[in-house]
């Protein structure tokens, strides 16, 4: 494993988080995904990533990034193509809405994090050495993904958790399941902000708190209300 | 840490998921619940703890229980009483309806995977040392804990991690959030059957497929359906 591993971060600054567009006006969920961007690529920095943004358009920030405006799964396809992934050139790819991820959760994603990982594997052999680690999110969605086996491909259609280990199992790669609620909280919905709320600490939640956010504890789980705009 | 750690697990036989009433009948509630509580107590057993059973009422099943018929606060902070944990005496506390639940998942709980647990650690302190470990599910509940420190005691109402977090702040015991998807995803919506289909692989998703539910994947996040009753 080389020190610094190239991550992947696609971003779609032209249609910014459409289901979150029962509590947030277009101008607010630009500015929210760009805040939970902030958070995941310090969150990266932190675990030892070097990330480069995969956007549908340019967007002026001072990291290092690749413009195409293809669909999401020819877009990474098409850096998988241009990285081929090894061993020792591993490549990630983490989606930019994870705006619980924190080093520690993405240095598990890497294999840094004890002996072996200390995650599920879904295949036996050693976790660390995986072809492929999956951080599943809700709904059997990738929200992150570590590829060190050059014919690996993703499909992000419908139940991609799913489809990736059809495709590790068909180029006979091993996988590690990443077994993290942060990395598997992706904020699509008004019910997932409760969870920044909850449980993040950086940019995203203080724009949430700043937009008038709080917690409403009254009645089971707990939900998310605007208490002021 | 002893070899084998005791792990209260609570059931309430009377009560079945009571919000999945939109999808499963009385009786269809009863039988999930059980196979849930079969999953965890065989995942429990897998990673090296104990189970006790803390039910409303007896249930027959061949594990020690205590029956308790008072809220779930009460009868497990009684237990807390009971036990009286330290160091040397842990005293898990898990919900039975963690149906994704894995011992390798259960293991991180207990922190006998890597070196110091491989969670995210809320305290700065050695991990694997903490007095309370904690894996929050998601809405701010508390779907499992490892109680190390004799003063701890629960509350399970409203943002109960948020909660924990502030009793153990006040009595002054170290907190690990071991950071765990399968530990946080606990079932009780209609929307949570598709994680148990996507994920889990016992009694629980046995008993859904029997009872004819599949995955719907036609459109985007991927929902669960009833082909047949």
């Amino acid at each position: 494993m080389p020190d610094t591993v190239d991550a992947l971060v696609p971003f779609s600054p032209d249609r910014p988080k459409t289901r979150l567009s029962d509590t947030l006006d277009p101008e607010e969920r630009r500015a929210f995904a760009e805040a939970m961007l902030s958070d995941v690529l310090a969150a990266l920095g932190g675990a030892g990533f070097e990330p480069r943004l995969l956007t549908t358009e340019p967007t002026g920030r001072d990291v290092p990034e690749t413009v195409d405006d293809r669909p999401l799964t020819e877009a990474v396809n098409a850096a998988l193509d241009a990285h081929d992934a090894g061993p020792d050139s591993p490549l990630a790819v983490v989606m930019a809405d994870l705006a619980l991820a924190t080093p520690r959760a993405l240095a598990r994603l890497r294999g840094t994090v004890g002996a072996s990982g200390g995650d599920g594997a879904v295949a036996a052999d050693g976790a660390g050495a995986a072809d492929v680690a999956i951080a599943p999110g809700r709904g059997g969605g990738t929200n992150a993904l570590l590829v060190r086996h050059p014919e690996f491909r993703v499909d992000y259609h419908g139940a991609s958790y799913l489809d990736h280990l059809r495709v590790a199992r068909d180029i006979g790669a091993s996988v590690r399941e990443v077994d993290s609620r942060r990395l598997a909280t992706d904020i699509d919905e008004r019910a997932d902000l409760t969870e920044v709320l909850l449980a993040g600490d950086g940019a995203a939640r203080d724009w949430l708190v700043d937009a008038g956010f709080g917690l409403d504890a009254g009645g089971g789980r707990v939900s998310v209300e605007r208490l002021r705009k």
